[in-house]
């Protein structure tokens, strides 16, 4: 660390200035130009009227319109590259969503990447020129990854620490161009810390854009990138997807490489992070998940299980998709729209019901899912993921002398000591029960349905309510059952919450303190226009079927016609 | 624990006297039948005279000719059943490798095959009558899993307890007969316990039978069982079968169901143990493994990966066994004589040997494999394993006043406290970049070939000797680098100790202490007619294809011609 006797303070105030130093000055906003939050909650159409149509057209295209469009030599890689690094930097002046930019780097190469295309006639590989946006916690050559710890500032990354999803991007002739805030500890479902600040939410700028990927969630939500890459332990992609209206998904441990990857919880020997890719559109998420499983990663990483890309199971899951008229063996699905801990607020409660009539309504059986109680096994796992008692994140903490965010306050204030590892084992055996109990549960399920066919897929809350505002996510049983069970679950959007539609409850009677807390968050003007997803859980190393999956329900929602 | 206050001589004397009262007088040996070890060291062709032609014919078949005979009517199961269940009864009485036999139930379980086969043409499934038998872990109803352990005696275990693979194999018409011996603690290179005693080696029964599945492989040794299955958390399949002449196999986690095992390490998060099957004679053990992997067990069990069979890769890599004449493509091998930190004994050597100049003389190439150093890892693995320090296994030792055996004193003489979980976390990490270390030094092989192809198997020792005389088994590294790893390993039979062949060699300066250890150990009289192993490691998830290298390496050896 290159900051002896520096205060963090200045550290941090250097690096937040630099970071916008390198934004050229055509691409700011002047200060009067941003309207205060209270005129304009939503930014998401604001942001074009500073792009030209050109960059407005690129940067509104999925993936693979984009990869077509470079191709068919419709657009130039730079041309793409520079839309994208423009709209990018105006969404971080509008949410603080970026932590890391090198936009020039970007353009050089897709400079490099025009002229092979124009000479050679062919591409560099499947992502030839498509820009691609990194939480910052994956190591990027010449580039930090603070993490929102002032004392890992200035530690550049080199070439050797670049992990396999970063290496095989640039082969494929992605253009990397900016990483994205994250909280400090990456173990928050908000994104702040002492560097970059708070991440907004474009969608209602009094709100948090989630987190552990809130940057990479508020870039994504204002098309400042066309996929981002995330990590999640507990809900941090999902999280932010479902609360910036984004698709998203969290994969069984194994089924991608999550090497390069800057860490806080090194040596954790299970239920560590995943990585996963967030996306605007659906189909830009199957891309790139078929792409990053086709990678056959585990010839380079010892941790990657050796899984092909099933095409099989993604084709026959998509077969399922029910088509009016012909619902016969088409999926089968639960829902869960209350975890009896937590009620959610009424968006989630209407998102929840609008997905399940949407099902219905299409033809597919949807079945009431009653599974082991989610809340103790989240709290189990955060007694798992914490019973180092932090140890890493203190140290990185107080390495610079910055004070812990606000939402750190109790792991900081507990003079808890670190478990006995015996007590570990207890904490890691009571888990594993927990998954038998839950997975014989799911395999009940053929008696439950009327088809007596197995449930496919659960749609439950990602959390217990929408985008909330910062300081008061506190509830993760709802994202974090997936990581417990080491199930893939996919987030899609549903709706928006609505002040004329989602009325308050005043009568409604608490099951319990947590219950209670939660429902008093909720004020229908302040969660106006927040985003609401829900997630779609698989079992263990469905990826493959929860996408189509996830097509199944983002259809019949397109669909949906209210009775 | 129905024992209240007895003692636990009284228990585990009932116990050991109540296993050889479920022998028929018939088939028990008159006190001067079995001559003294002296005078007769090696009982696997002894047990013969005490059998019927038939009985000899059908306990000698393997487990493809065991399932034809009885399919074609040439064998009933109860034939079958019968001949393996007196033999298995000779086997104990030579060497203690039982810990629970219920003949009994076996037999009316054949009579049921047979009258089904009979009745309607059809066998209940593809292991119609095949006699298997457990390692004392395995529960099985109405049998204990005391495991060595005076204080779980009585503790008869339920249909419930049943796991996944002792299900499925009633389901495909396998007969249970028989549990085998297992040391107190089951975390140790030999068999020992204060019930039924130590399991000795058939071939020479001044020695150890190996461990911990020391009681299946002195039984499958005396072909007392045509199959076993095991478990194996630093060599206890592999230990065993290299020191009794047996084919054996460690996949990797995950690759098969390992429920329903009496454990002593609850709740440890991971290098847990897997199991496997040991047989005579490697077919049989294809056979077994293609079943188990075919079972699909993930949907029954979250920790199984959902990885069918890959009979291509089996078929491709059995195509690569080199042919005279055609050596072009053929596998290509590495082999470690030595870890630079125990030097085997001179068998072990010169097995070593054999195998590199049979590999080489069948044209395959073969490399010398320098990878991280094994020793360091394995003394992690062990770390991490005893990081509770031993905590449930003096539990259950102290739970019935018994002593510890001896080769647990270190364990119980240690006040060593348990680790922190911090200090646990860190050695987890350890190993990963461990794993990671060797998973890159694999991949460097391309470059060290001359062929410019990876290595496909690695043939190192099992331990640094043949089967030792009981209470010497002290250095595990050679067989604990595939459960480091968690890589797939097989071992296969390669020769016996030979005082004539085997030389002392005193002018030897050992490099450390261990390793002065293990070479004082050697005497070639003592070891003399003790069966030595290699095993061969592929890497995660690589079972087909070390089944098929292992073919490799066993072909390679039967046509070998010593120069």
């Amino acid at each position: 660390m290159p900051h002896n006797g520096q205060d963090w303070r200045s550290i941090a105030g250097t690096k937040r200035n630099s970071l916008l130093a390198s934004i050229s000055l055509a691409w700011r906003f002047r200060e009067d130009e941003v309207p205060p939050p209270m005129r304009l909650k939503d930014v998401t159409a604001f942001i074009t009227r500073f792009l030209t149509p050109l960059e407005q057209q690129i940067t509104d295209a999925t993936v693979p319109s984009i990869l077509e469009n470079i191709q068919s030599f419709n657009w130039s890689a730079v041309e793409v590259a520079r839309a994208f690094c423009h709209r990018a930097a105006l969404a971080h002046q509008l949410t603080r969503c970026l932590s890391e930019v090198f936009f020039e780097e970007a353009i050089q190469r897709a400079e490099e990447l025009d002229t092979i295309l124009r000479t050679t006639g062919r591409t560099v590989g499947p992502l030839h020129g498509l820009p691609v946006s990194l939480k910052d916690r994956f190591h990027v050559k010449d580039i930090d990854s603070a993490c929102g710890y002032v004392s890992w500032i200035g530690n550049c990354k080199s070439k050797e620490d670049e992990g396999i999803l970063v290496q095989r991007l640039r082969q494929a002739g992605a253009v990397l161009f900016v990483k994205s805030n994250v909280p400090m500890s990456m173990l928050i479902g908000e994104t702040t810390n002492n560097i970059i600040g708070s991440t907004i939410n474009p969608y209602n700028r009094s709100l948090s854009a989630g987190g552990a990927c809130g940057g990479e969630a508020a870039l994504l939500a204002l098309k400042g990138s066309p996929i981002g890459w995330g990590t999640d332990i507990a809900g941090s992609i999902r999280i932010p997807c479902a609360f910036t209206n984004l698709y998203g998904i969290r994969p069984s441990f194994g089924r991608l490489s999550a090497t390069g990857l800057a860490d806080n919880l090194p040596g954790l020997p299970t239920a560590a992070s995943v990585i996963g890719p967030m996306t605007p559109d659906l189909d830009s998420l199957s891309l790139l998940m078929r792409w990053a499983i086709g990678l056959n990663a585990w010839q380079d990483d010892h941790l990657v299980v050796d899984i092909p890309w099933k095409e099989d199971v993604f084709t026959s899951t998509r077969n399922r998709i029910s088509q009016p008229g012909r619902s016969n063996g088409s999926l089968v699905f639960a829902v869960m729209g209350c975890d009896n801990e937590v009620f959610p607020h009424p968006p989630v409660q209407r998102a929840m019901a609008m997905v399940t009539a949407a099902l219905t309504q299409r033809g597919y059986e949807v079945i009431d899912w009653k599974p082991p109680p989610h809340c103790p096994a989240a709290d189990v796992l955060f007694q798992i993921l914490g019973s180092t008692a932090g140890h890493s994140v203190r140290l990185a903490v107080q390495a610079s002398g910055e004070p812990p965010v606000p939402q750190l306050t109790d792991l900081f204030s507990n003079d808890s000591s670190p478990l006995p590892t015996s007590e570990f084992w207890k904490l890691c055996a009571w888990r594993e029960r927990y998954q038998a109990q839950y997975h014989e549960y799911w395999k009940s399920t053929r008696q439950l349905t009327t088809c007596k066919r197995l449930v496919d897929g659960v749609i439950l809350p990602v959390a217990p309510h929408a985008a909330p505002p910062e300081g008061s996510f506190k509830y993760y049983a709802y994202s974090a059952i997936p990581n417990v069970l080491d199930y893939s679950a996919g987030t899609v959007p549903v709706t928006f919450a609505d002040r004329f539609v989602d009325h308050e409850v005043y009568q409604y009677v608490p099951m319990n303190d947590r219950d209670r807390a939660n429902w008093r968050l909720y004020d229908k003007d302040l969660f106006d226009g927040s985003p609401v997803g829900v997630q779609i859980m698989g079992q263990r190393f469905q990826e493959e079927k929860v996408l189509a999956m996830m097509a199944a329900v983002r259809d019949a929602l397109q669909q949906y016609l209210p009775a």
